[in-house]
Parts: C-alpha cells; sequence; structure tokens
C-alpha cells in the first residue's frame, strides 16, 4: 500500500465511464449492478466505480482496487458490497480484463430454471463456450444472496471456470471479456439471447448454433466490437 | 379539526412529489394510482396528493388528511375517491409509514390468477412475508371495484394484515413500507418479480427464494435503496 | 351542399387533434389508423383528418364530412379510404360521438383468434357490455380487408351494433365513444386488457370481472377521464 | 472501373439515410444491419453505407459497388463484410431496386424453428407470397454464419427465389422491394407480424390471412407507404 499507485489510461478510464452508461441505457442494469477493468499498468489491480448507480458514474466516482478488492483510492467512499466478484475472476483469470456483475431480467429467468442459455445466432457464439451456473447454497447455506466476501467471490470465479458468463441462481449474471467492449457486448447479447430463446422455445423445436459456429460467430463479432460501441456511446452519452 | 395541523418536513414532501413522478416514469401507475406518506410530527394525519394524475403531481398538491381520511387542507379541491386505501393501513399499520397503490398490468395478471406471486431473486425478497390477497365481493358483493368508503378500506388493510402487499382481484394492488422510499422499492420490485415470474414459469421449474434467503434479501436491500434512489430521482425529474 | 357548413366548436377541433397524437404517443395506432368526432353542432356530419399520419395531424388537415363521407371541407385533399368506417357508425349510432379506427398489435391478436376479450380489471369495464366480431369475408367475400366503400361501413356498423368495440378479423379493431375522450380512453384500455389477458391466461385460470362489476367500473371510469386525459395530453404534446 | 460513375439522385441518397435511421429507431437493426438502394442511373451499381453502424450513417458514408460487391467509391473505407448480400440479390432480381439485411430479435426467434411466418393482416400481406429460409449449412457446412462471400451471397439470393423475404436460420432475415421505402416497409411490418403470430398462436387457433387477401392487402398498402415513410422519417430524423 506504500508503494505508488500508477494511473490507468485516461482513454480506459472514459471507456469504463461509458460502459457504466451504456449498460444503464440498455437496461441491463438499474440503480444496482457495477462493471470493472482490469488496470492496464498493474494486473493486480483494477478499476471499479465507489458506491453509485451505475447510470450516474463519472469519472470522479471510479476507485482502484487490489485483487483482495481492497480500495487504494477514494477510501473515505463506500465500496460496492459485491466488489469481490470482480477481484476474485481477476485472480483466477488472467486472461479476463473486464467484469459485468448484473440482475438483467430476461438472465435472471434463466438463473432461476435449468433449462439451458444457449447461442441462438452468430451475434452470442460467445454463449457456445457453455454458461456457467453459481449455486450460493452449495457454498455458504441460507444468506442474503451477494457474493459480499472474498470467499464467495472466489467461489463464484471457481463457478466460473473458463466460461465467459455465469448464471447466478436468485441474483443475476456476470460476465467476463478481455476488454470493456467484450464484457459489455456480453452482457447485452446474452440478454437478448435470453428473451429470444424464451420466444423462440415457446414457438417450436429450436436449431441452436453448432459449436463450431458458435465459435466461429464469437471469432468474427469479437473483432467487430467497435462498430456497435460506437453506437452504444452515441446513445449513452449523446454526440462526441 | 380546530386544532393547527403541523407542518409536514419540507423534505419529506418534496421526497413525496419525486415518488409520485418515479411511480410514473417507471409505469407503476397511469393516469390513476397514488402515494402518501404519514406526517413526520403527527402519526393520525397523512400526506396524499389531491385529485390529479401522479406523473404531474406538484408541491401544491399535497394535502393533510386525518385517518378517517378528512381533508385537512385543500379542503376546496377534490380528494381522491380510494383515499381511504391509505387511512385505513394507517390506523391498523403503525409500523407503516408509505403506501403506494396502483393499477401496474404485471400485477394486474397476478390479481385475477391465484398463481402466488413468489420471490425469485433478492431485490423482491419482501414478497417473501407473503403476498395478501382481497377480494371485494366477499365483502361487499358487487361493486364498481374501488375501495371508496372507509368499510372498504378498514376490509383491505385487515387483509393485508402483516404482510408488506396485498393483491386486489380485478383491480390492483396495494404496497406498504417503511419510508416512502421502501413502498415506491416494492412496487417497482414487485412489478419486475411478476414480469419475471410469468417468463420463468414458461421455462421451467422455478427455484424461488427460501424464506430465510428472503428475509436476508430484503433486509440488505432496505439498508441500500438510497443509490436507487438517486437514480430514480435523476431520472423522474432531471439532474438535480 | 349549398347550405353553408357551420363551424365546429374550436375546442372540440383542439381535443381531435390532442387525441390524434395521443393514440400515436400510446402506440395505438402507427403510420395508419384515425379517430372522429361528430359534428357539435349538426349530428349529420364529423370531423376526421385528411390522409396524413395520426402522430403528424394539425388542426389545419381537419375536414369535415357528411355521413355518407363525402368532403364537405377540404376537398383538395386525399381522404382516408376507410372514413366509412366513421360516418356508417354515426348514422347508425345517435348515441356515438366518437370513433377510433386501429391496428394495435395487442387486439389484432384477438382479431385473428376466437378467444373472447373479457375485462380483467375496473378500467376495462367497457369490455363487459361484450365485443363485436366483424368477418369481412362473410359480407364481401376475398378483399383487401379494408372497409373502403359505404357497404362495407355499414356491415361493419351493423356487426357493432350496441356495443363500444368491434374486433376485425384480420385487421384491427374500432372503438366508440360519447365523446374524443372516452374513445381514446377505450382503445387504450381494451390494448392494455388484452396485453394483459394473453399473460394471465398463460398463468392460471382468469376471474374475469361480473357483468355487473363491469357495468359499474364503467360508470366510475367514464366520470374520471379528465385526470388522465390531462396526463395524456401532457405526455403527447408537451406542457400547456 | 475506368469509366467514370454516375452520380445518384440526390434524393434517392437522402432517403437512404432516412432509411438507416428508421431502421435504427425502429429496432429493425442495432450496431449491425444495412439498407441498399440499387442505382436509379445503372441497374448495374448500388448504393451502400461503408462500414458504420446504421443509426449514425450520414451523406459521405454512403458508397458506390458494382453487382459483385466491389466498392467504385469510399475506397479508402471498409465494407460491409456481408455486402455481397445487395449485390446477389441485385443481380438475380431485375425487380428488387432495395434489399434490408437485419438481425431483428422478432424474426430471428421465427428463423431458429420451423413455424412458418404467415401474415396475420393486411399491413403483412407481403408475407403471403410466401417466406423463403437459407440454411447455410447445406451450402457450405460450419460457419461463421455469415454471407461474406459471393458465393454464399448468391446462394442466399437462390433461396429468395421470387419471394420478398428470407429467414436466414441462427442468423438473421433479408427483405427486397421495389424502392428503398417498400423494403423499410416490409422489415417493419416482417418484424411486428412476428411479435403479434407468436402472441397469437399461444392464445388460439389463428385465421391467417387467405392468398387472395393476402395479394390484395399488399397492393393496397403498396400505394400508400408515403403517409408512413412521413411518419418514420419526422420520427428518426425530427421535423423537416
Amino acid at each position: 500500500m506504500a508503494k505508488p499507485v500508477p494511473e490507468p489510461d485516461q482513454a480506459l478510464l472514459d471507456d469504463l465511464v461509458v460502459a457504466n452508461r451504456v449498460l444503464y441505457h440498455k437496461n441491463i442494469v438499474d440503480g444496482l449492478g457495477h462493471v470493472s477493468v482490469r488496470h492496464d499498468k498493474d494486473p493486480q489491480m483494477y478499476v471499479l466505480a465507489a458506491e453509485r448507480a451505475p447510470g450516474l458514474v463519472r469519472r470522479e466516482d471510479l476507485a482502484l482496487y487490489d485483487l483482495d478488492s481492497n480500495a487504494l483510492t477514494l477510501r473515505e467512499r463506500r465500496p460496492y458490497n459485491e466488489r469481490f466478484i470482480h477481484g476474485e475472476i481477476y485472480k483466477a483469470r488472467p486472461d479476463v480484463h473486464s467484469v459485468v456483475h448484473c440482475h438483467t431480467p430476461a438472465l435472471v429467468t434463466f438463473c432461476v430454471c435449468q433449462t439451458p442459455l444457449r447461442p441462438l445466432y452468430h451475434m452470442s457464439g460467445f454463449l457456445g463456450r457453455g454458461v456457467a451456473r453459481f449455486e450460493i447454497r452449495e457454498v455458504a447455506g441460507m444468506t442474503d444472496m451477494l457474493c459480499s466476501t472474498p470467499q464467495l467471490g472466489a467461489a463464484l470465479a471457481k463457478s466460473l471456470a473458463d466460461k465467459q458468463i455465469v448464471l447466478m441462481r436468485g441474483h443475476g449474471a456476470t460476465m467476463a471479456g478481455q476488454s470493456i467492449k467484450h464484457s459489455v457486448f456480453r452482457a447485452l447479447y446474452a440478454a437478448l439471447n435470453a428473451t429470444m430463446q424464451m420466444d423462440a422455445m415457446r414457438l417450436g423445436e429450436v436449431t441452436y448454433l453448432a459449436d463450431e459456429e458458435a465459435m466461429k460467430g464469437m471469432e468474427i463479432n469479437d473483432r467487430f466490437i467497435d462498430r456497435s460501441w460506437s453506437l452504444w456511446k452515441h446513445e449513452a452519452m449523446g454526440p462526441s
């Protein structure tokens, strides 16, 4: 703690503010929910807003945390109770550079049922790697459902394993990505796929993407996120 | 009536205006529906707008009522026909300091079916105490469905008993809370839970919160309402 | 036609513009659909916009028609093809002073199925008088589905009989009211009831309003439309 | 390529910008999806935006392509990967002057099920000619689902045959029209019909338009698109 904390890249911080606003604008988060990014200069740190609704987050609300989720800056502000979700996933998954946690209704629906969430189209090919599930009762019995301790965060990270998304029973979902744009993309299209899948399952027998189609679809979409990001940013922040 | 009426706290009145606007902005109420708060200086009085759509309510529309729902101020304005819902609940429930009454579509759906409304996730843990039901036919036979007399208000309060919410057959719902923010929170998340539950029930077998999870979820959420309230206020009223 | 055409009340024309905008704002109509009012000074005439999307209708688009749906003013403008819906209902129903015709999705759903649309709550008590159905095939065989002749308009009016609303197979719905505000109210709440009924029917066995409850509900709501109208006008037209 | 490229009509280019914005505003496209128009002076060319989200497309983003989908202008910009959808349909269908490609959720639902998309009402009469289906696996095995080669574009055009719309399994839909307004109209009402059909099929037995009704409905609606177009333009671009 005594060593000086390196300043994250300013564009990264700007993108994190945009991500907060986009997730709010797209109804992925409401008053609660959060998105973080791993520090670009020190992988043992991450950036996350201090307590504030994501739709209202500004640059000055962003705080640095170590991977045990101790605040390194803005220590006078109350941190999110569930910041351990972020820290523990960054510990367990060096490939992950951004994490979204949300209570999106379309995903909560899948969280409380055993019906698998599966990719309907190329936009949600990332679901093809499989969707993890987290049952907090198995880890901690009767709780308030929140991952508000290092132990619960670590258990969630263990459930996530090498997947991109984990559905948390009676709570919500957590997505991982190689960048802010990727974790936001996955949050948006996981929710959209969930909505469409509920409709499709009522309409008839569903043909899901084959594993190979899903992987190839993910690869191509992962390379074209900027086109969508420009739009999302414009929608959430106004003309730049 | 001859004794002077104490002035409620100004911030409380401001919050009641905000609550009206938030409930409208979130589609909990439309042209009809209302929200009240118990007087902070005299528990035998409550504040409720005189007749006006909640989305248009201003400070000057707020009137004071005694618990028999007689207007103490703004007597020249027509009061809501169903103000007795508020007065009679305040009489029966000293712990309640705010009441919302609404015809929210997702809740009306549950009002006309016997399927229980149950908590899917921590945000709606308050449903874990159980959801009351009110059948006006049992009390008054064939009516216009409105609780527009002291007797009907009292019957509704009796149905509510020690619960936080009562579903009124063929009509709508009424929520109670320990503060304005709590009753608004419950209206929003009861509706959201109802929407998700309808989807989840079609998707597969649903795992609801256990009673203990629901209680713990309610306790933690009851302590963090300010984060959501700031957002709702911003959405409904613009930047402060 | 040679006799001078009396000028309708200016407030009535203003209300008709508002009604066009409200129906658009509330997604009852899209680029198509229309609303008319019977002339306040001559019951043998009605006011209806000349061809223009309802969301864009202004005072200068309003034309007068006789009950055979001949244009008395704005004759240089193309009239709506289906103006006969209005003229023929005014002929057949002296009690009707306003008519809405729309293709609202929630109502089209009921138009193409035989499932009865029934009142779930007091707001849609007007459905308790029953919902008429119109099958254009019975009248005219294979058509483009439009009521674009006096004969088809008259057949529709006959199907409507003494009801407040008629569902037109493969087309849309038409509502009648004793005033502009009443026909708009019925369009809005018929659509809302349809949406809720679809949800409720999937949720469990539905308790509909009893006939007497529906009639009493309609009576009370018919008297309190101004509260909702103020809101709808504000939403559609901005602060007055 | 050496010959000079004729300048398209300016109003046509303006309409193409409007079409991009309308499709975005109506949620037919999101960050992805596109709409093109055949060149009015040379049927061997078409106009399509270079890579950019349709909701942000401006006049300066519009590029000319030959029917092999080689860029004739704006060659320094990256073209859409799936421009071959447009070029190959224009090759195969001289009657087609505009093409929309989209991933609209309501249509994706039908893309992954075998349930036929059928016209419920006159507005979607164009579906009466039948809805084509494209299974990319039959043509190219395991892919990323995109029609990003001339061969895949040609296979899609072959599947479309003489229809107005083709549903692409695991991907989205493509609509054809005799003008920009017609292809946009078909995208909007195909999606709306899909949403309503899902509801109607759950509600009861559905009466679809007879073939003759569908054809007559299409003919009448094809003649009245300007009324809707004026509204869509106003909504997407503001008052003109």
